[in-house]
C-alpha cells in the first residue's frame, strides 16, 4: 500500500471528496508562506548538511520524543541533551531504531502524517516505516543528507517557500539573517521580534537581560522612557532584517492600559527586582498595550500566544531545560483580559493583532465573537497540539459562523522541524478544502466562491495579515 | 446556479440526505411558532411599509454590521444612528452598495443563509447578490416594499406565523399590543415580561425606573412587599396582553434563595442606591427565585438568558449605545449558580424554567445533566451566535444523549430581523431533520419515531413549553 | 423493523461502514474485560434469580429513572426506595407499564441503545418496546428470570466476561468475593479498593469509619503512621481478593505533596474533627499522593474519578439518599491540580495512574497533553454521561491526536446494570471501529494497522493498563 493516499483527509463521502480534491488541486502548488516559526536561521546562513536522520527527525522534535517518553522511553536514549552537558545517546542508528520500534505510538497523530509525508515526498521512500525497515530508512535518508540537494537552501527552494519567518530575542544580533542577506541568496528568511526575555519579569535572567538590552540599544533601560525607547530602537533593527511582526508568549492573555504614571511606577518596581507575581503579570499585560502603541507607529503585526503552563515537570526542567514536551495548555479567558488592549487599540485602522489559543472552548465563545467585530483583531490558526486534522476542522466549525473566513489569517506552521513544513501546509490546505467542500455539498456556499476562498485561506490572507 | 439548494444543510451522504429530506418534507409547511423574539409590535399595529432595503436588512441587523465593522467599515457609513443624534449615512442606496461590496465577508455564516433565503423566498430574486447586482436587488426590494403584500401584517401571514412574542419592559404601556388587539386583525402578537430595567440595580436609570414602576402599578416600590406586589400586578397586565413568559437577561445564572428578612434587607440597600456590585448581583439572583415563586402562581414560563459581557467597546457604547455587536459571550457556571433556584422550585410540577447558554462547554457538562433530572427545567435552543447550522448540530450532539429531546423546547428565532424569521425556522427544521436522519441511518432510532420527533421539535414542544 | 440494526453506529457512508464492519467483526466476540464497575458481588456469590423485570431494569438504574423524573414522574412510583423505609411502589407490573409509557423520553440516549440491546440479545425479544407491548415484554422477561440460564453466573458466562471488578470500601469484609472464590466457580470477580469513606473528611461518618478502619486492620488510626499502615494492610487484603486497582471519587483532581511533617499535622487536624473545608480538600489531595506511593510498592493501579457535584437536590437527597440522578458534572482543572502528584510519581516506571473526566473541554486541552508525556499517566474512557456514542466519538477526536491510542486504557462500563454490560462494550467496539475506519478511508491510517489497533482498544490495552 502506498504510504500517502492522494485523497487523504478529504471526506470519505464521494461528492464532498470530489469537490475537496478539485479545490485542493488549485492550491496544492501555491508557494508556502510561513510567517511564524522556529527554524534556525543559521541553517540558511551556513547551508551545511543536516547531521543525520535522528538529528533531523527525532532528537529535536518535542512532538515525537514526548510521545515516546509517555510510554517510558528515556529522553536520554533519544539523544535529548542534558542541561549540564552530560552525555546522552549519540548513536544516530540506535536512536533511529528506538524511534522505529515505537513508531506505532504515533498512530492517529499529526506527527505520523508529517513524518510519512517527509519520508515519501522529501526522501522518496515508498516503503512503510516499521522496526524492520528502520535501517533501510536510515541509510537512504543519511545518503540523501550528504547530497547538495538536501542542504537547507536547496530544500527551502524545493519546498517552494516564498518566505519564512524565524523568531529572535531582542538580544540576538541577527547575525545569521545578515549573513543570509549578504550572501546574495534569493531565499526570503526574515526575523520576528520576540521580546519575552526583556518583557517578562519572571523570565530567567530578566534583570541582566534588560541591562544588556540597554547596552545593545544605547538606551537607559533603568528608566521607563529609556526602556520603551530601547524597544522602539530594537524593533526598527528587526524591521531592517525583514521583521513584519512581534510575538509574545505570555502565560495569560491579560492586558492592561495604565496611565503613563502608573505604568512608569510599575516599571520601576519591576526593574528594581521588587515586583510581586501580580505586578509581574500586570507588567506583561501593560507591555502588550505598549507594543500595540509601537505597532501603530512602525507597522509590526502584534501576535499573542497565551495559555501554556510551561515546564510542568520540575525534574525534567532541571535535567533537560525548557521545551521538552512538558508545556501543557490551560484554560484561558480572553473577554476581560483583552478588554484594555482592545478598548485602546482594537479599532485602530493601522493595526493588526493576531491572537492564538490553546483552549478550544474559547473559539466559538470568545475569540470568534471578538474577532467578528473588532477591526484590528484577527484569529491565528490552530496552534501547537491543534495543528492537526481534527484541530483545524474544529477551528473552522467553531469560528467561521461568527468570525467568517476573513478574520482569520491563513496557516502558520510554527515549527523547527524543517522537513515537516510542506506536510503541515499540505494538511492545512486539505482540511480547508474539505471544509469548503462540505459547505458546497450542503448548499451553504457556491462552488465558485469556494474556489476563491481556498486561495485566500492558502495564500492571500497570510500575506495580507502579516503585511508580506 | 440557483441561490437556494433544495437539499441544503442535509448531509451530503446520500442515504442520510434522503431520510432528512423525507423528515423535513413533513414539517416544512408547519406554522411558525415564535415564542421569544424582538420584532417591533408597532409594525403590526400600524402596518406601515418598511422604509427601504437598507433599513430592512442592514442598518438594524447587528450580525451584519458587526461583520462589516470587523473589517474596518465605519458604523456611521451603514447608517447606524449615533447616540447624540448626529447625522450618519441616510442614503439607502449608498449603504446598500457598501453592504454588497462586503457581502463576501459573510461567507460561511448564518447571516448569509438567512439573507439569501429572504432575497429568494420573500422577494423572489433568483440572481446572486454581488457588488454588480446590488442595484438590481435594491430596486426590486424597494419596489416590493411599496406594495401592500410586503407590509408587516401581510408578511406575517405569508410567513405562516401562528404566534409571535415580542419583549417589553414593565414600564412599557403595551399600546401597540392593545392597538393590534383592538384592530380586529387575526395575527397573534403577544408580549413577554422582561423586567431587567427594574430588577438589575446596575441598569441605567434603575432607581428612576423603580419609582416609575411604582407609579404605573400603584404600589409602593420603596418597600420590598410593595415592589413584589408591583411585579405581580404588572405580570398580570402583561398576561392580559398575551404574555405566557417572562425573560431575564442577567450577566450570570446566579440565583439566591434568601430568607424573607434577608431579601428585604438586601432590597432596602438596593433601593437606597447603596448596593455594592456583589449585592447587586445577589439581588438579581434573588429576583430569579422571586420570579419563579410568582410563576408558580400566574403560570408565566421563566426564561433565563445569562452570560453575555455587554458593551465590550466603551467608545462604541458611548457613541452608538447598546446592542452594537460588542456583546461577547463569557464562561458561565450553572451547577452552583442555579442550585438555590432549582432546590426551591426545580421540582415544582406547575413551573417551567427555560435556560439558555452562550457557553457551549456547559451543554454536555452542566445543562443536559440538570435538565435531564429536574422536572421544571428545560433547555432553550442554541442562542445568538449559536443560532447556526454548526451551533444547532453541536447542541443536539452535546445535549441529546443526556437530556433527550423532550427536555428541549423547539426553536426560538430571538430576532428583530423580520424577514429572517422564515429562514431561521427553516434552518432549524433542516438541522433537526438531518440529526434525526443520522440517528436513523446509524440504527439509533427507528424511522417512524424520527417522524414523530421531527414534528415535536418543529411544532409541538414549543407550544407545550411556552403554554401556547 | 428489527430493533437492532447490525450496522448500527457505523458511519452511514458506505465505504467507511464497510471497513468499520470489517474491523468490528474481528473483535465482536472477544471476551469482555470489565476492570471498573459496580455490579453486586453478592449476585455471583449467591447466584439467586433477579427479582423481576422492573427490579432488573428500572428501579436501580439512575439513567432511566432520572429521565422519567425529569418529565415529572415521581421516583416513588418507580419503586425507588425511600431513605426512611416508607413504602414506595412495589408492583413490578405497574412500574413496568409506567416505564413503557415513558420509553419515548429515552430516544437518542445511550440507555435506549442498551435497553434495546438487552431486550433483543439477552431476552430474545424482537418486538418494539412500546406501551402496547409492555405486558408482553414483562411476561417474557419474567419467565426468563425464573430459569437457571438467566441467573447471574449463567449470564456472566453467556456475556463472555473474562473478568469483572466490583468496587468496595475498606470497611467491607469482602465476604461475597470470598464466597465466590470458595465456591469453585470459575468466573473471575475481583474487588477494587475504594477508600473514600476513610479518606474524605467530609464523608458521612468519616470519624467513625476511621475508628472502624483501625479496628479491622489492627492499626492505630489515630496516628498518621498507623493510618497509613492501615491502608497498606487493607490494600494487601483487597489484593488477596483479586484487586489490581484502587479508585478515588473526589470532588476535584486536587493533589498535594506535603512534607511528612505537614502531612502528619494535617492528618491530626482531620482526625480531631477540626478540619476546615480547605483542609479537608487538601487532605484528600495528599491522600492521592500517598496512594501513589503505596501503589509503587504494591502495584495497585490508581484510578481518579473527579468532578461530580453530588446530591445537587437537597430534598431528594434527604428523602432518597445518594445516587439518585442528581450528581452533576462541573468544570474541572487538571494541569495545576495534578502537578504535585505527577511531579512526585508521574514518571515512575512501576506506576499506572488512570484519570477520568466529566469535563470534556479538558480532553484536548489538558488531559491528552498530560497523558501524552507523563509515563505513568493514562486516560480513562468516557465516563458516566459520556459513555455514549457521541461522547466516545468526541473522546477519540479530542484525545487521539495528542495522546495517541496507547495512552488510553480501553473501555470501562462502570455500571451496576448487569444486562447492559454486553451492550456497552458492544457500543464501544462499534464506535472505535468507526473511528478507525474513518482514519483508514481518509488516508490517515493503513488498514492493517487499524486491525491491530481495534484489538488493542477492545481487549489488550485494558488488560495491560489494569495488570489483569
Amino acid at each position: 500500500m502506498p504510504q500517502l493516499d492522494p485523497y487523504r483527509i478529504f471526506s470519505s463521502e464521494v461528492q464532498t471528496r470530489k469537490i475537496a480534491a478539485e479545490l485542493y488541486d488549485t492550491v496544492k502548488s501555491l508557494p508556502i508562506v510561513s510567517p511564524h516559526g522556529h527554524t534556525d536561521p543559521r541553517w540558511f546562513a551556513e547551508n551545511e548538511a543536516f547531521a543525520n536522520p535522528a538529528q533531523l527527525f527525532v532528537t529535536p522534535d518535542h512532538y515525537v520524543f514526548r510521545m515516546l517518553h509517555s510510554q517510558g522511553v528515556a529522553l536520554e536514549s533519544l539523544g535529548v541533551p542534558l542541561a549540564d552537558g552530560s552525555p546522552t545517546e549519540q548513536d544516530g542508528r540506535k536512536i533511529w531504531q528506538l524511534f522505529a520500534d515505537n513508531y506505532y505510538l504515533l498512530r492517529g497523530t499529526p506527527s505520523r502524517m508529517w513524518l510519512d509525508h517527509a519520508f515519501a515526498e522529501v526522501f522518496g521512500i515508498k516503503e512503510e516505516f516499521t522496526p524492520a525497515t528502520a535501517k533501510l530508512f536510515y541509510d537512504r535518508i543519511d545518503d540523501c543528507l550528504k547530497q547538495d540537494e538536501f542542504k537547507p537552501r536547496a530544500l527551502f527552494e524545493r519546498f517552494n517557500i516564498e518566505l519564512i519567518a524565524t523568531t529572535e530575542s531582542p538580544l540576538d544580533d541577527l547575525r545569521w539573517h545578515k549573513m543570509i542577506k549578504d550572501s546574495g541568496w534569493s531565499g526570503r528568511v526574515v526575523t520576528a521580534y520576540r521580546p519575552d526575555a526583556v518583557v517578562d519579569p519572571e523570565h530567567r535572567g530578566f534583570l541582566a537581560n534588560v541591562k544588556q538590552f540597554g547596552e545593545i540599544t544605547g538606551e537607559d533601560t533603568n528608566t521607563w522612557q529609556g526602556y520603551l525607547a530601547a524597544h522602539i530602537n530594537r524593533r526598527a533593527f528587526f524591521k531592517a532584517h525583514g521583521a513584519t511582526s512581534s510575538d509574545h508568549g505570555h502565560p495569560t492573555p491579560r492586558t492592561e492600559n495604565l496611565s503613563p504614571e502608573q505604568a512608569e511606577a510599575l516599571f520601576l518596581r519591576v526593574i528594581a527586582g521588587d515586583a510581586t507575581a501580580e505586578e509581574s503579570d500586570a507588567f506583561r499585560g501593560q507591555m502588550l498595550t505598549e507594543m500595540a502603541r509601537m505597532s501603530v507607529q512602525d507597522g509590526l503585526v502584534l501576535q499573542i500566544h497565551p495559555g501554556s503552563s510551561r515546564n510542568h515537570n520540575a525534574q525534567v526542567f532541571d535535567q533537560f531545560g525548557a521545551d521538552k514536551g512538558f508545556d501543557i495548555p490551560k484554560p484561558c479567558e480572553y473577554v476581560q483580559n483583552l478588554k484594555p488592549l482592545l478598548n485602546a487599540f482594537g479599532s485602530h485602522p493601522e493595526l493588526t493583532i493576531i491572537v492564538f489559543t490553546l483552549d478550544e472552548s474559547t473559539q466559538s465563545r470568545e475569540l470568534a465573537p471578538l474577532a467578528g467585530v473588532y477591526p484590528a483583531l484577527r484569529l491565528g490558526p490552530p496552534w501547537w497540539f491543534f495543528d492537526s486534522v481534527e484541530g483545524m476542522r474544529r477551528f473552522r466549525q467553531n469560528a467561521t459562523e461568527t468570525a467568517g473566513f476573513y478574520n482569520t489569517v491563513g496557516f502558520n506552521d510554527d515549527t523547527r522541524a524543517f522537513c515537516s513544513i510542506p506536510a503541515r501546509h499540505d494538511v492545512a490546505r486539505r482540511v480547508d478544502s474539505t471544509y469548503l467542500a462540505e459547505l458546497v455539498t450542503t448548499g451553504r456556499l457556491s462552488k465558485h466562491e469556494a474556489h476563491e476562498v481556498i486561495v485566500d485561506l492558502s495564500y492571500k490572507l497570510v500575506k495580507d495579515a502579516y503585511r508580506l
